[in-house]
């Protein structure tokens, strides 16, 4: 490690080919931890102009709008750089919830590290019992996609 | 998109060999985001065990102890699961600072989005003045690393 500070984005996460940053959105007010996904430089770009969060689906290899399908859009609020230009932090105000599941974020589940321990970390062998989900759904994902 | 709900990790960003899911840290109490890598298995488990939390280094290819140079370690109070189980949500107990640079969070500075709109968002072109340092220093980096 150095003290160099980076000054240009590193699309390091090589993808199906494509060249991609970390994106991590959070609410601008609540400050929770809505999702984490890729952009490339085009999704980059659209969000800094429309300021509307775009991303790069790496499942269906192409630019992302989010709320394309759902109307959940995020609108860009404040955007922040890491250290090293490979990720950045949205913070965003969320429309709807950003999880395709209904919920406000994608991190409802908290794993039970108390059960898990009795497990002896078998992480092969979770059940529901294991992942408690904390949040309540926000909307009706099969009105939604 | 579906309802299926994902019980098991998977660990689906392959860098290097490496079977990785993405991790992210946010400080348990002021929820600010602190950085983002990625974590094997192997860095998951041990995380699970010591309540220390391990990621996977790519650039180093090895496990990486948050903290084991720095002893800016990172001590685990609640780690939360996405919808897709290809990422985490660590809610930490942050010593001294997280990022090598030194500061609390590796998101210490923000895009001045202004500023890029009036340079048609060329974001090869970005200067110092396009990316505002948002956080004061918590240490110094020369005396951690």
């Amino acid at each position: 490690m150095d003290g160099d500070i980076r000054m240009e984005f590193n699309f390091k996460h090589k993808i199906n080919g494509q060249d991609l940053i970390i994106a991590i959105a959070q609410d601008y007010k609540s400050l929770q931890v809505l999702m984490v996904a890729y952009m490339n430089k085009e999704a980059l770009i659209k969000t800094l102009k429309t300021k509307k969060v775009h991303y790069w689906s790496t499942s269906r290899n192409s630019l992302w709008l989010k709320g394309e399908s759902s109307n959940n859009f995020q609108y860009l609020k404040e955007i922040l750089v890491d250290c090293d230009m490979d990720s950045v932090l949205l913070k965003v105000k969320q429309v709807g919830g950003a999880c395709h599941m209904g919920y406000n974020s994608c991190f409802f589940r908290r794993i039970d590290t108390g059960k898990i321990a009795e497990k002896s970390y078998n992480l092969d062998d979770m059940s529901d019992e294991d992942l408690n989900i904390i949040l309540d759904k926000v909307f009706n994902p099969d009105d939604a996609y």
